[in-house]
């Protein structure tokens, strides 16, 4: 076969496994960055346009325009070109660029508001054809209990993605370039045709419905592609066919699916293949390789999805999601860096810095010193990357693993996730002070128990805490099951499930957010001496905290335990309740910029933090509780069992560059230095933030000065200037360490 | 509360159990038929619009007009009238009387085919309403195997209820009569609110979201009934209002839903019991008493749903079964036979005959002699009537069940049914002796096997018979459980489920054709001398016979009882199949008019049937073989055993009017005695057609002359003259028996 010329045979080419193929064919890269180019001119003048295009997205609000008129999908719209002329990657997901679509798959109150929010009304004709058409976020109000709805009304479970796609799973993209539709197709065939020899019980009809609507996507998809001039039912024969047939995976699943994330997966490596065969033909150089990462890249920018303003303070400056994985070690011990991992990362100076994609950094000790030096640069430089411990993922995960979102790992085409969002750990520890009655509102919305009295008792606030927590785990787990039998029922992800094999196993990812509070707060009761103070209804509203006691962040035991005994128990209670379609329970401590929303809606907590203040994010000591230098901080954050938090524990670590060193060189050896340490000692994610402050002052204040200045702010990054004034404000407050 | 005046309290005051209300309050009749009233005046008028209506239908080619804009459901038309000053029972299922209702949520094929089928485009605004709208339709084909498909295109599964509602689900109307919408929402809430404690399973989800929308679809059904200006939030508070009431939750169903057959229930009786209170109220006298029936009865007989010509083809003269069930014996030996049971019957005289609503009594040796005489006269004066054995069924599903479509027994609102259509076993037994290979077309649709040949083995032929009816059942189970699981997942029952306790029990209903010619074949095997005969490509396309072989239909137990142990294995295989939602597996011997179809699909068999010839209706024996007289065609049918078909065991019977004596009162007397004596013996059904053959035969030359000539054809009744040729020819060639 042409489109696989000169590449090493083997298991792949018998049966779909990119893996394979990947192992077979690459070559690992362990040179410097010096071989990368610049941006071509076509790519400087498509910059232009998208620089402009979100620069007029921005001053009219957040969204530019909405086509209200068709519901979102693979063929509803004709071909979009930003600048046909000089593209190279095609595709938009409307006929125009940064012009949202909409899609009431996931839920029509959330479409018809996201209209109107941007001064839109939603057309009649989606209107009609939602008619007599159940979405996913009918099915789940549907069947909610009191119990449920009150826990997400008062904030004890918050973020559910019960009004739009849920996200979180990662199409196997790539396949669509190695093996074409038709291939695919046709293995899917032998799947359906596998079950039909099993008795039709509920499990196997469902999925054989599920296998036959994704054949009808992959159709639709090859059709999508066609509009473009482009055949997909055949593999990809280049580097450009590469590219683009695996963009044009990623497009017809960001047509079909609002996720609120929706990652790419771990294409660099793999594509580099295709890079490295069409420089070896001499049908490319590298300035040629560039520009098809480049092109790729800006198209992945300029992927939206329309959201609510509610949404937006949840998940606060647009973010998509778009996480490509880089690096990290195979199997073999050869370090899956290429030349292509270093063009990716190059985008953030070819394009100028962003957001998107949400470039993800698979560190090993083991990886080559110069990719991991380019790393540690580009992150000084532009703060927009995250690392993750590829040495303790890997012997889970293997070494074809990918992150969706921020910190949740999957085997690529293998693994899928059910998305949980997360529970407010430091509320429910209130809730089990207050006799289960909610701290603000004073609903009693758990279970009845005595409110406590009286300067607290560590043991019996302990004993209350893992009651409610078994509870709450119980409801949190049957809450997950409706989200996902309806997601299932009313707003199957087609496309991308036609990307993994049909035999997929599932995870299903909770998550919670307050840790370092709950820890901070049971610490004070056992180390303090903390009085609740009721309001004249007897609600407790307040604790009197006498005497100092252990902070999470500083390296101290005493505390760093009871973090660590919060989440083991949690993630046990957890698994106690069975799962919707046999997932396996994971769970995750990131709040992403929740964490803002989390701590408004928590009442004053028994670790002297006032009611409605912000929460640290994901795994996070709060600000200022952290006194005992970078290191320390980083090391109370690893002692967290990534083996509870299967599904990650995200940290997001801020330094002046000073605190790196006086000049570049050193920065960068001491960057990689502390990296190197966190991830020995299995700290699991970290983000890179390296600013001074005064920057991030200036840029409060005059957000017009800085419009790139990006930022990570959890399991992504985002453009400072978007984020809202309370968001601004709390990454004000962020610790950005000045000394290790 | 004053709509419960005078009634006696029990059970039904507390909960939902209306057979307690019945048997608490009705008054059962042993009287005749003297009390009876002729038609008002205003039934009158409404009568000659209702024949004129039919009649302009008929000579429009039988659909008068179709509403193709609005997609059909409990609000999507405003109130509609016959003649509104006349009318005392509101309701049509359109604005128009006879014009038929689009409804494509069983299949938007269907729906499409048979607008065009009239003349008539499907709307654009219900093609667009279905855009991103799965049918049940869609769903079926989805998840169907090669397999299943093959089994249903050559003829073996046939009628499967894969593209329009699988109807055969009996709402208990009765409900919105005696406690209103408002009430049994409460109800309902409770049942909700109780699966809210289960551990979200995917069958607690399913419920849970079930019950909900059940909620919602009597919400719907009390803003339905408002349009027409009642409130049936509230109980009724008189006669009229039962009969409205009970209606209303009728043609709800009926717009919600196109199931072939949508019986009424057992209504009769319990409505007797408001109007014996209206009675003696004075507010009511008996013309009154009948006029109310008789007003429903228009309304019933209008009812019809939009059907494909295929659909017509298999159940021939356009049959909604609205099956009501009259008499019967209650558990405390009272007769559940009423006034009201007369005045149902009465409507066969003061509206003339008519296939519909389908009139059947349930027979017991102890019923009133006055009732069972006035049965069987309104039999040989109209054979509008069919007969069951309540004496079998009562001690299965006590005093309060009621028949869907033909001879379905369910109990009234706490047993449903999953309809299974049927399997051709004559049409099995040759692909059996052909090896899997199907004998009209070569093609092999079942496992291999060598194809027989020679003088045929009776034990080798049994042995591959029943192999194959192994594998059939296996199979025929799994189609059902993917069409069930389909239509509640695509075209749920909302209403109708509404109108049945939430625990209910569900039955999954197998059918059975072609059981005589079955047993011939296996009787020609064993005692004549059977030969096949190939055609060129070696498959068995003919057999040759020589000798005779006793026939089914003498009451000669070499061959009933083989018919019995083919009935009786078929169904003991059914059950090794694990069933959807754990339904219980019954089995009827039932062809309705497709016995004509299936015998057009079915090649020669060794009984010496010719390729291509009808099958005998139900578990007749076939045309023309019964030699011995009524009785011992009767004492045949009557061996079935019951137990292996829980579903029934369906018998048409044809006589000629002297065979049962000169005069109309010794004609009566014998019909009795003979239905006593059919009924003792535990034969299950009886269709009682009472004709001069001439009658029938100058109705076929001259169909004009003869327009409301009815005529029991299988579980149901039709108009002679709207039958096809084909099936007219078959008609004629039954057996009208000559001698007892």
């Amino acid at each position: 076969m042409n489109e696989w010329r000169n590449f090493n045979k083997g298991n792949w080419s018998e049966t779909i496994d990119v893996r394979d193929f990947i192992q077979n064919n690459y070559k690992p890269y362990t040179g410097d960055e010096a071989f990368l180019s610049k941006a071509s001119e076509r790519t400087k003048i498509l910059r232009e346009q998208m620089d402009d295009l979100l620069k007029r997205e921005r001053e009219n609000g957040g969204v530019l325009d909405i086509d209200t008129e068709r519901v979102s999908s693979l063929l509803s719209y004709p071909a979009g070109y930003i600048d046909k002329e000089n593209e190279i990657i095609f595709g938009l997901q409307t006929d125009e660029p940064l012009k949202r679509s909409v899609n009431p798959f996931g839920g029509m109150r959330m479409a018809k508001q996201a209209c109107e929010a941007y001064g839109k009304q939603l057309g009649e004709r989606i209107q009609m054809n939602f008619e007599y058409k159940t979405t996913h976020n009918d099915g789940v109000f549907r069947v909610y209990t009191d119990e449920m709805r009150a826990l997400r009304k008062y904030g004890i479970l918050t973020g559910l993605p019960d009004a739009y796609g849920r996200g979180r799973i990662i199409g196997d993209y790539r396949r669509v370039a190695l093996y074409g539709t038709d291939r695919l197709i046709a293995e899917k065939r032998k799947d359906f045709d596998a079950l039909a020899k099993a008795d039709m019980s509920d499990e196997v009809i469902r999925l054989r419905e599920d296998v036959f609507r994704q054949m009808d996507f992959l159709g639709k998809l090859a059709k999508m592609a066609a509009m473009y001039g482009d055949d997909i039912t055949k593999p990809a024969a280049n580097a450009r066919e590469a590219v683009q047939w695996t963009y044009y995976g990623y497009l017809g699943a960001i047509k079909e699916q609002n996720g609120a994330a929706m990652s790419i997966g771990r294409i660099s490596t793999f594509l580099d293949i295709y890079i490295e065969r069409d420089l070896e033909e001499g049908a490319i150089d590298e300035s040629g390789a560039q520009e098809l990462i480049d092109q790729l890249v800006i198209k992945l920018r300029l992927g939206k999805q329309l959201r609510t303003p509610e949404y937006n303070e949840l998940f606060a400056g647009d973010p998509t999601w778009v996480t490509e994985s880089l690096g990290g070690m195979g199997k073999d011990k050869r370090p899956l860096v290429t030349k292509n991992s270093f063009r990716f990362l190059n985008t953030l100076y070819t394009l100028g810095t962003s957001p998107e994609p949400n470039l993800t950094v698979l560190w090993s000790k083991k990886l080559p010193e110069a990719w991991k030096k380019y790393c540690a640069k580009v992150s000084i430089e532009t703060s927009s990357i995250q690392y993750e411990n590829d040495d303790v993922m890997r012997p889970l995960y293997g070494d074809d693993y990918g992150i969706a979102c921020c910190v949740s790992a999957m085997k690529i085409g293998k693994q899928m996730q059910f998305f949980g969002a997360r529970c407010n750990l430091a509320k429910l520890l209130l809730l089990a002070i207050n006799g289960g009655r909610d701290e603000v509102s004073g609903v009693q919305i758990g279970p009845v128990s005595e409110p406590m009295t009286g300067v607290l008792d560590y043991d019996k606030v302990l004993a209350s805490y893992m009651k409610y927590m078994e509870w709450l785990s119980h409801t949190y787990v049957n809450t997950m099951n409706i989200i996902h039998y309806m997601h299932d029922k009313y707003a199957y992800e087609k496309l991308q499930m036609a990307l993994h094999d049909t035999d997929v196993e599932r995870l299903m990812a909770f998550g919670a957010a307050g840790i370092s509070v709950a820890a901070d707060s049971l610490s004070a009761i056992k180390y303090a001496r903390v009085t609740p103070v009721t309001n004249e209804n007897g609600l407790i509203v307040d604790y009197k905290v006498e005497g100092d006691y252990p902070k999470y962040g500083n390296d101290d035991d005493r505390v760093d335990d009871i973090a660590r005994q919060i989440v083991d128990s949690f993630s046990k209670m957890l698994k106690k309740t069975k799962t919707y379609r046999g997932a396996k329970h994971t769970l995750s401590l990131l709040t992403i910029t929740s964490n803002v929303v989390y701590g408004k809606k928590t009442g004053a907590t028994p670790c002297g933090r006032k009611a409605g203040e912000p929460f640290a994010p994901g795994a996070n000591p709060l600000h200022g509780r952290e006194k005992s230098g970078a290191l320390a901080s980083l090391n109370s954050v690893s002692k967290l069992s990534y083996c509870s938090c299967r599904d990650g524990i995200s940290n997001t670590f801020g330094m002046v560059p000073s605190m790196l060193g006086k000049d570049k060189a050193t920065q960068i050896s001491n960057l990689v230095a502390i990296m190197d340490g966190y991830f020995i000692r299995k700290g699991h994610h970290l983000n890179i933030n390296v600013y001074d402050r005064s920057v991030l002052y200036d840029a409060h204040e005059h957000p017009e000065k800085y419009p790139n200045l990006t930022i990570r702010v959890s399991g992504y990054a985002v453009r400072f200037g978007v984020l809202s004034k309370k968001h601004r404000e709390e990454v004000l407050k962020r610790t950005f360490f000045e000394r290790a």
